[in-house]
């Protein structure tokens, strides 16, 4: 795998400037991206998933070569925290989480983890403190195989481009007579 | 809006080193960015909304502090080639969108636009050269208002998390009984 290699503190100041902040999650996708990393096969053609939308996807892009652009990260919300990385051919890979089992000694990260306290009551530096300190060892690993329909979805990204009969900008024809802008499905309010 | 200001030269760069290349779309990102942020008001609570997953997104992360983990940045696929800046307190913007109209003078762009010949056909780098000929002149901009339900949806981001009965992960309660993994609707295969 092609890997952005970063020193820790290379990776908070990239995290300041690509994210805006140093905040838990992003300390928390380092030690994950890298367990990960230890434990994958070489390989050129490595993929990545984020079971979240919240923060991870910034630690995975910063870390790996995959960023939602260039379609080698999926965002597959399924509210919990954890990134996999995956060798597309076959379709295996390494997902990395974070374990409740393993917190009983780390009282801020539970608390933070678990949202037990209002974030504004919570001091994020001593999650920080404690997530460094801890290392990889609250997180635990699992081997997993992607779903077929999720490997295929890029392989058949070859729609044709035609304009929208309605607003006249090109779009993918495989959505429909219309774009979905036009048919009410944009994020804009109609005039 | 605090910016990454970038020179082309070190814009050309991070695409490199963040999106893994330098292809058409993301030239055409940059001059994209450049128009929305110069037509915006000055104002630092500011979004994106990409029309499309396919590179585009990785030219607003790069140019601007919207980013898919920080959730500034959204993407509301209307597989138009299309970004937009707005203010989140009055939902009001600027998309800027490649305009097919403007194209008969630049064969090689309209000819990559519209996928007219198949990729491997085409000569990429003469598509760059125009698109960096052309600059800002082949895009048009308008003035939209966000529908209310994407700028709520942000504001609501508030779950209570717990641990799924099933696998015992913890998870976004918002989301179900048992999290979406457990209900068949993760991206792994059951084992």
């Amino acid at each position: 795998m092609k890997s952005k290699d970063l020193t820790f503190e290379e990776y908070v100041g990239r995290v300041t400037d690509f994210h805006g902040g140093v905040d838990p999650d992003m300390i928390a996708g380092w030690f994950m991206s890298d367990l990960a990393k230890q434990n994958l096969p070489n390989g050129d053609s490595l993929e990545a998933i984020c079971e979240t939308a919240h923060c991870l996807p910034d630690a995975v892009q910063i870390l790996t070569p995959c960023t939602i652009g260039n379609g080698m990260l999926k965002i597959a919300d399924t509210g919990r925290f954890a990134i996999t990385l995956f060798e597309i051919k076959k379709g295996e890979g390494i997902r990395v989480f974070l374990d409740l089992t393993k917190l009983d000694i780390w009282p801020e990260i539970r608390c933070w983890f678990l949202k037990e306290k209002p974030r504004h009551k919570q001091d994020l530096n001593m999650v920080i403190e404690e997530l460094k300190e801890a290392e990889t060892s609250i997180y635990s690993l699992e081997r997993v195989k992607i779903k077929p329909e999720i490997l295929e979805a890029k392989r058949k990204n070859t729609s044709a481009i035609r304009p929208c009969p309605s607003c006249g900008e090109a779009f993918r024809t495989e959505l429909g007579d219309l774009c979905p802008a036009c048919r009410g499905k944009g994020p804009y309010i109609e005039r």
